[in-house]
């Protein structure tokens, strides 16, 4: 057999123990592992450049800009004049590269917990970061989310949670409690708005609604919505909150308004026909999220399927 | 090692030949042999009951309905009164089952080019098909999609082609050709309307784009939408076409009007915002899609690639 | 991607949860479950048919008569003139087709706790059991084999057991123990020979040693012996015991002539100089096995690794 | 599901397109591309440090000394006073620690056409050189085996053949024909010894039998062994020959009282017991080579099969 003809270098990303993704890898650019966990960059065959922590893909070149700008940007919209923002997680440093094109922005804080995800991030992954972290209106704060809540006299218009998922195996879990979210909202600003990556509805709907139903325990107005992101094998799921704004009054029109205007650059992917199917989560699915009730405290937490 | 902790029986979906989507088989149904190709149903561990044809996934119960809606009613509904409708391929019987759904209906022929399909479903997947082979004014004729569009000489409203992918070994790729787009709308009646599925925008962009070009090229309208399907592992593609009929002129209300007062039954899927939401094409893919400008011929045909 | 050059239909034989043997299906000929476990018979690429159990690979025709030699024919050379041979196990038929091999034979028990194995073998592998299960020398009883040693009231010459590994989920465990040898023991007649699968010394080394251990316990003279199976993946270890008679002073010499005279056709594995290198054991593993000094009680019993 | 319980990383070796063997990563070490071929050094589960070339295990710690005491021993052993010994690859550097155990041994000249693979294992694989790229008896020379025995003019006792598959994409295939062992045998001083490996027998049974039929073509005795190599996922196949010496003469009495007199340190796998039993070819395989009448030539070579 020609030595060219089978691909025998893979990254398998199990989605539950009975299916998975498997992708050849192309090359290796980083592999190592932090204090928290096991941190690769590498080509992935059909994704690109991607990087891929604990063995999930956190994103991929081929479409990074999805997901980031799906995170950021109805957020940012949704607050008008956002000046100061908070991300939580984000070591990529696209979050901060989204948040940063808005003009009005003035100091964006990023707070990770792993320096080493940054540094690899800060070396590996210039398409991602596009220099965000020399941005004079950026500070980079290594720090546990969970702790710097805690700490913070700072008040922010926008935070945006772009955090591992809630495994049980880790801390992350409880930074998707009624607690955690409650001290969260006294850091917004009035009319601060709040978004969180809301792991899969298809694969986790379970977890998916828990944490949108615990978010909506705790602010006025809270919406789900769902993009497919290729590189993370199916729709993925995201939860928008405020206690002033409802997200779902933007419209088209303002969307491309607002983003001709007020944002640097030009997006890929998120518009205003984009942000009306966003929104437009499918019956099916909005049944089966409205079927589950449970909210996740620190005593009773949500975490992913094993 | 325990027997029972690790799936030992698979089915591997490849996408290109460096990805693939691997899943437990937990009991297989059926596995057989006809004249055109290789024929499972398997239950599949996420995903249920599944056909798979050629190692290809046709549909899965956990989301065949996604499939099946999204393929039949925007056409339908656009010609607003179909009462004589043309499935090509469609050998589940869903696909007629849904279109059977329409009160307007009066006649549906299915051409299917392989009986044992035919056979297979109707004993397998009673969860599709749900009686439709047996309605009476449906009519089974077993017989090459490019031979009957030669011979029939009976009009139709609607022309719903639901075909294997133009694969370079089988025959179907005759079946995404200019001439054949001609013949067949030489059997639609004045304000008839076209619909065909179109491979994946995201996998294989080139006969995605080709496909609609190639249906654009014969048709006075004609649109691409798009829908995630889990079970095909991605964001799937479809062509609706009329000379009469802009898809893009049906607004939400219209349609789920449509939708209360002449169809039997409830969606789980399709629905005015969600019809919205499957034609807005990402920016990046349109402008991928629009870079192409290709139309497939006898001469020239197109294949998904290899 | 043509359908036909990529296969998406594979068994997975794990050997640890790191490592495992892939092979595509390319029939799947019976697929069932009996109360005590998943059977399949298949046709394996690579392998050719193979009988599959709870996701182990039994026997497999490319090389079946390579397991079934070695485990019966050294036995029952050593014993000299076995006359009533006891298997335990060995649903295929293939132990008992080559136990029935020898002249000598008058008697063979056959006891296995699972007939839904035997009417799969009968129906499935005739290339295996070739009619032994209908010779009238042979008789077959469904009973667990613990419960048989306990009520029978036969003896043997030779005690052959072709039993599944010693996995902590099921009851299999309890038959590698030194109560049962012990009690297997009292079944032979003078001068018998008892023999045994003994898992793989390579991959499961631990298990593999205690085995030997334990019988070596029990009876004056044990040996292992070592033989590679393709099927299994690796090298198969066995062990042999008698309390009158050293396997390792039997001479090619003797073996080939009594091949010869005693046994009807011709082997296509087993013959004197493959016995030599069958008992070679390789130094390193000699001496790993050496270093490990547990012997398996019904308290204290031995399992294949997690 | 927690992200340490699924193996992510993972190196699938095929044997042919229709079965593999797949193997956890752990760790790579490096990975480069050469001139000629993909480099990777990985700790791989269950193998432990392994040299990859091109997705193929050359060695693995786990038993490279198998494969190198195998390959080394018996031909040195049969020419009884090696002095002088090429090397025709082996860039590993293990196969020259072989040879440099061996007292008599006063030159050792190893040819490999890749000076990276050479680099790379002075670096990465210190547990199979053991410094013998610094023995003052060794020289280097980076050089296309093929080139050098046409421009070398000085002879060997003992050549040994330690080089990549004869794959149809690469030059290695005519390392593997008749005018080149004529031109090899030119080489050997009176007395001289050949051994090269000769693929999996049970695998590549047609060039196994090849590689035997071509070498016995242009040497009065030439002998096939067999050995099992657990990183090679089999039994690996040698051929040794020479003008003047039977490789079957050696017995383990005169094998064993060698080693103990005339090699520095302990063998771990090579014996005198071992060597009858590498030699101990099974039947059902003699006659399978037995039956290939084939020999390789520069117009008519043969391949490893696609």
């Amino acid at each position: 057999m020609a030595e060219d003809m089978f691909q025998w270098h893979w990254f398998i990303e199990w989605g539950t123990p009975n299916s998975a993704h498997m992708y050849g890898i192309e090359k290796i650019l980083y592999h190592g592992r932090s204090k928290y966990q096991d941190i690769m960059v590498a080509i992935v065959k059909d994704l690109g450049k991607a990087l891929i922590l604990d063995g999930k893909t956190q994103s991929a070149i081929v479409d990074e800009f999805v997901y980031h700008e799906s995170l950021v940007h109805p957020a940012m919209i949704l607050h008008g004049k956002p000046e100061k923002v908070l991300i939580l997680g984000g070591g990529e440093g696209a979050t901060a590269r989204e948040v940063l094109r808005f003009k009005s922005v003035k100091r964006v804080v990023m707070v990770d917990i792993d320096e080493e995800v940054v540094k690899v991030s800060k070396e590996y992954l210039p398409e991602w970061h596009r220099g965000a972290f020399d941005d004079p209106r950026f500070e980079l704060i290594i720090m546990d989310g969970l702790k710097y809540v805690e700490e913070a006299n700072e008040k922010f218009d926008v935070i945006i949670a772009d955090l591992a998922d809630p495994l049980e195996a880790g801390p992350a879990y409880k930074l998707y409690t009624k607690e955690y979210y409650e001290k969260l909202k006294k850091l917004l600003n009035p009319g601060g708005v709040f978004v969180t990556q809301a792991t899969s509805p298809t694969i986790t709907t379970f977890t998916h609604a828990v944490i949108f139903n615990t978010i909506k325990s705790v602010f006025k107005y809270a919406s789900i919505y769902h993009v497919y992101v290729r590189s993370f094998d199916g729709v993925w799921g995201f939860v928008i909150a405020s206690d002033t704004k409802d997200p779902r009054s933007l419209t088209p029109e303002v969307i491309d308004k607002y983003l001709a205007e007020n944002v640097e650059g030009e997006n890929r992917f998120y518009e205003g026909i984009i942000h009306l199917s966003m929104f437009a989560v499918p019956k099916y699915l909005r049944k089966a999220i409205e079927s589950i009730k449970d909210i996740a405290t620190l005593e009773k937490p949500v975490f992913m399927p094993a």
